[in-house]
């Protein structure tokens, strides 16, 4: 579509599923953008769209396999073409499994692929595609402390999450100069979701000390580097409690 | 001091003689410290504690070497009983010098590393000494490409920045988890000033499409970092122009 | 296998097709090993074979898809029944593409991944297998510039060389302790090969002052690493011509 | 002096008092150096110097503050006039230290600095005064663990090593292409000296079974670096035992 000034620019979250991904879609929101939140049962993101809503924000819902190339490119297209031009497209799908080397299968490994760095891939150039006619965007990916260093048993983890940052700097370095703003987070911590409340009970329990991430800080980070203005941007920051060891 | 809860926090900036450091200081007086701006004259410092006090800010002017131990330890020590608690101390000391390897000499290798990281260690020592009773602060030292990558010819510049990082990350570590935050950026480009402008004209002339860092922006992004709630701190962060190689 | 101290130790090179991977056979033939060199065309691994042979060393081909998990398995299960105990594996496939991110297809990401990232894969973990009741064996992977920087234009390549690098980390702190050395190299420069001389002739040009890598020196170094005692291991180590700008 | 082809070249290990040092030392005068041992007090060179007399070599012990620019202008004119050309120099000097940031001296942190960066880079610009005529020559620092990684309790040593990563960077960059090559060790373990018997007995008990490292080892890996050929340069290598975690 053609850049028509009286459209709401777009939000594009890519993996709304999980309590970060619901965050930042409010935080947009919030931003005064329309927001489309993606997972792959788009019913199961109904309570985010009425939450937004309900506080006066505009949001979509749309099922769709971030691994599937024509339902990745649809989604787009019916972005442009239906909703608003497309200014922000955040990547937020990961897959943190451990196995030791000798019981990784070639399943796992491809599919912790798949959803982490060849979704992110996808992604990423639909995204670059709408934004690059109106040379204007943000382009942000979420990796983990797997994105730079590899531990043992994380062969499949880490694999996916270097190469998703290899992704992120690949793209920063021909977009940046074209006016599209590539970051890449390491968020390296624990987050305040469900899994972590019930697989790591004494880590959540570090919440009421802020020991884990909540979601809305995390939200409000990835607002600020949309925010920043040409000439000052951030390619990649870290964000950890301060009570974490690194 | 003890924490007076009716005292304005303080917001001290090591190396306010530049565009970068003055900026820093009005944005944290905007945001309601009372500023301590230190130079080696502080009669040069006036002008900027004047344009504070005519926003309605609060700011001091502090002749200091930051290189000497008793100079600092007497600034640290009369900030807390003059002026207020220590909440926020910010390192600006750059040294950017460039020469072959077999044209530095000593006495040029050893300054660069007294202002760029010797001074910083001091900074960040009695900044942690003020911080640590009240587990509480926000301490952010300003480095460089230098601080990456050992360039040809930046032997003693990349030495001092190189230095100052890993003081940085030594101190985020130990300190973190006793409440204070420490972070380091990575200032990747030309900033508008009155060096670039005067002696890389061309660069300079994409100041007009955000080519060259705003100082203004700077400051913005190290007040977000102080900003950020303790669950989602950031300890390492670039700063570019989006026409910047890298 | 059982560890039985009559059999020859075999060195298995996965992608002997490029020169390096053909230096790395000889050399590791020459230093009394059996070498299993493998590519998908078996039948071009001949002249290989016969080098080997005439200068006295113990070569076999094997045409397999490093892709496919069935042939690999088969290959190095037959290889510890019919050769010997696997002690060296390299793995030598590279797969350099360069596209606009816009340009980049999804069956080119993806094969460059499965070539350069699955792969390696495959063949650590079926390296693992065979040498973990030994507790002993080396297994080296062959990196690039791209493996630490993701360049413009070079998403799908760096993706799969940062996913690559993942693997070697993350192998490297499991298999340690358990006497298996990893290790990951950067190559960062032009090999002396048909491809080089052909598409890049002014870089070939520099193969006269030693402007481009030998693969025999290449071939020498991995021999080096492999040689490390057990106190004294290299996880990662860059090759680089003298006059290679980095 | 001028290249006189039938002077035996010179290997200068500065730091030549620990384990490490000795044996570089005489890994070089096995292969054919004169070496020259430096430390602060040259008679306890005197037993290293035995050693390597009585296996055949040629070994001098010079006492000499690193730290020292006039001592060290004036040790390599001598062995320039008086020992031979200056092919080698291997800059081993550490200074280990460990205190929490506000126990850390202002007088301590300048001296590790001293001792481990700005010693190395008068060795490294003394070096390279030597070898530029030439155009050949090696130069290797002792890196550690803390060259790459700045934790809690370690600035000082830490702001030191990183420097000194900083200066093998630049010096490798600028050198290179002068056809000098210029490497930087990261040594991630204990080392077998009397050090680590004494004060980590624990660590000291995993030797039978390789879990530190050997000085005579670590001098092999410094020996196959300066046997590197032109076109296959090491710039960067960890030596690390089997069993260290990292």
């Amino acid at each position: 579509m053609t850049d028509t000034p009286n459209m709401t620019p777009v939000a594009v979250i890519i993996g709304a599923g999980d309590a970060t991904g619901g965050a930042i879609a409010r935080r947009f929101a919030e931003g005064g953008y329309s927001v489309v939140a993606t997972r792959r049962n788009a019913e199961s993101l109904m309570p985010l769209v009425d939450a937004i809503t309900s506080e006066g924000g505009v949001a979509y819902a749309r099922g769709c396999d971030a691994r599937n190339e024509e339902e990745m490119v649809d989604l787009f297209d019916n972005i442009e073409q239906d909703i608003g031009p497309v200014e922000v497209v955040i990547f937020n799908i990961g897959a943190n499994v451990f196995f030791p080397i000798v019981e990784t299968t070639t399943r796992v490994y491809r599919k912790v692929w798949e959803m982490a760095a060849f979704a992110g891939f996808i992604t990423g150039r639909e995204a670059a595609k709408a934004m690059l006619p109106r040379q204007k965007g943000t382009i942000i990916f979420t990796g983990a402390t797997a994105s730079l260093r590899g531990g043992s048993g994380f062969s499949a983890f880490a694999g996916a999450k270097f190469a998703l940052r290899g992704l992120a700097q690949s793209m920063a370095r021909e977009l940046g100069p074209q006016g599209i703003h590539v970051a890449h987070s390491i968020i390296d911590g624990a987050i305040d979701t469900a899994f972590i409340r019930d697989n790591f009970p004494d880590k959540y329990a570090t919440k009421a000390q802020s020991g884990i991430l909540d979601p809305e800080n995390i939200a409000e980070q990835y607002w600020q580097i949309h925010q920043q203005p040409k000439d000052c941007w951030t390619h990649e920051f870290d964000l950890r409690p301060w009570l974490e060891t690194f």
